[in-house]
């Protein structure tokens, strides 16, 4: 992990269609003095309409991740925040792009964090947005919100550099965030205790999870409280309370 | 003059080689409100790449004016900022594309300003930034701080309607957080839970229930959500669970 907070942050971008878009991108990056790419599913990549595009970033381009999912390219991120045109009723709550990015510069002082954006004619689906703790959104004309990728990017991007220009001032060692596969596997092992209790009914789930991911996705969980939570739900999979147990915590 | 200063702001763009950058400008301002562009010597103009790229902001760009000099643009406004990547040794002040914002919105709201930009690659002459009363760059990386020009119209366009929105009201209604009493009910709840379990040992408590506090207090938890919470917990607390038992969360 670098100093430089910019160069602890992914800009993922999922199923891009024009390649124009992702050269766009890249130039954005490289403008604001972020590096890294991760391409999940691109329709066209590389190509050279991506590398006009490009311009002076031509190296941050060619170093792009192409990841198969979303997933993946998520990977040891423990911040990230789903950046989107469209108002929606949903999981994860939504702040303003300056405001997303002084919480994307604070973690990435010291972590690894993601800003994700979705195709360009359907933007993230709700699957995706889920898998993201924080739901940004450019303030825009109501009456025709629908900035190009490129652009997009280049304003978040931009919001970044500035909050990490902004007063660096550190203050004491943040405690150690759990990343996304963490995160995730709390999710799963939650749905399937919940269901086992019979809480959760398989067949008529509502909107229980996504409810439930909202509600953890505010509080960018460390990664001893998903010990804590995964040790207690461990504790009710077993057959039976062993009443004289022992807890795990260490004061 | 209307009363939304943003309908008071011309964006005129000099001698621009590339139209794909005049659509993009055109929607860039289109998706910020804006809606006067005027183009001093395009190069190309109309142009099927230009509407291409305009995308929703086709009345934008139909609406264009082209003009013959920068003075014919510039007529009729009061203030103007040259928007420039580069540093310059010259006689205009230079503030930064955030600042610029401020104060182009303030005189807007009851005259006309303007924004200006120039060329793909040589940008504005002198003569043109000398013909501006203030010169604004976004803050970028000096390694390479050369945006797209539709990029860079974005992030003033962006700045502009921020500066145009600083001060005016919420938006939307918040979610009925939980009470003192509903908090400390959950907390009361669990604890006797993760007893009955097994996963809390009464005689060597630890710290968990203070990190489960710390962990809850950082959410700002809604009613509703405890609703969740507390289900749950009661859901665990029957002496046989039910299988079949149906979720009691609404759609």
């Amino acid at each position: 992990m670098g100093a430089d907070p910019l160069k602890n942050i992914r800009v993922v971008l999922c199923g891009t269609a024009h390649p124009g878009n992702i050269g766009a991108a890249a130039r954005a990056l490289k403008t604001m003095g972020l590096a890294h790419l991760y391409l999940v599913n691109p329709a066209r990549y590389p190509d050279p309409q991506a590398e006009w595009l490009a311009s002076g970033a031509a190296d941050v381009l060619r170093h792009a991740r192409v990841c198969a999912s979303l997933d993946a390219a998520l990977a040891g991120v423990v911040f990230s925040v789903a950046c989107t045109a469209r108002t929606r009723e949903l999981a994860v709550p939504m702040v303003s792009a300056r405001e997303a990015a002084a919480r994307v510069i604070e973690v990435a002082r010291t972590q690894t964090a993601a800003l994700v954006f979705g195709n360009e004619t359907f933007g993230l689906t709700g699957r995706e947005v889920d898998k993201c703790r924080l739901l940004a959104t450019i303030p825009a004309n109501p009456g025709y919100s629908s900035l190009n990728l490129g652009a997009a990017v280049q304003v978040f991007c931009y919001e970044l550099r500035q909050a990490a220009a902004a007063g660096s001032g550190p203050r004491g060692k943040p405690p150690a965030l759990a990343t996304h596969e963490e995160i995730e596997g709390f999710y799963a092992s939650l749905e399937k205790t919940m269901t086992e209790i019979g809480f959760l009914d398989p067949e008529h789930p509502k909107k229980l999870m996504a409810r439930l991911r909202r509600l953890f996705s505010r509080v960018q969980l460390e990664k001893e409280e998903v010990n804590i939570l995964r040790g207690m739900l461990k504790t009710l999979a077993r057959p039976k309370p062993q009443r004289s147990r022992k807890s795990t915590i260490v004061d």
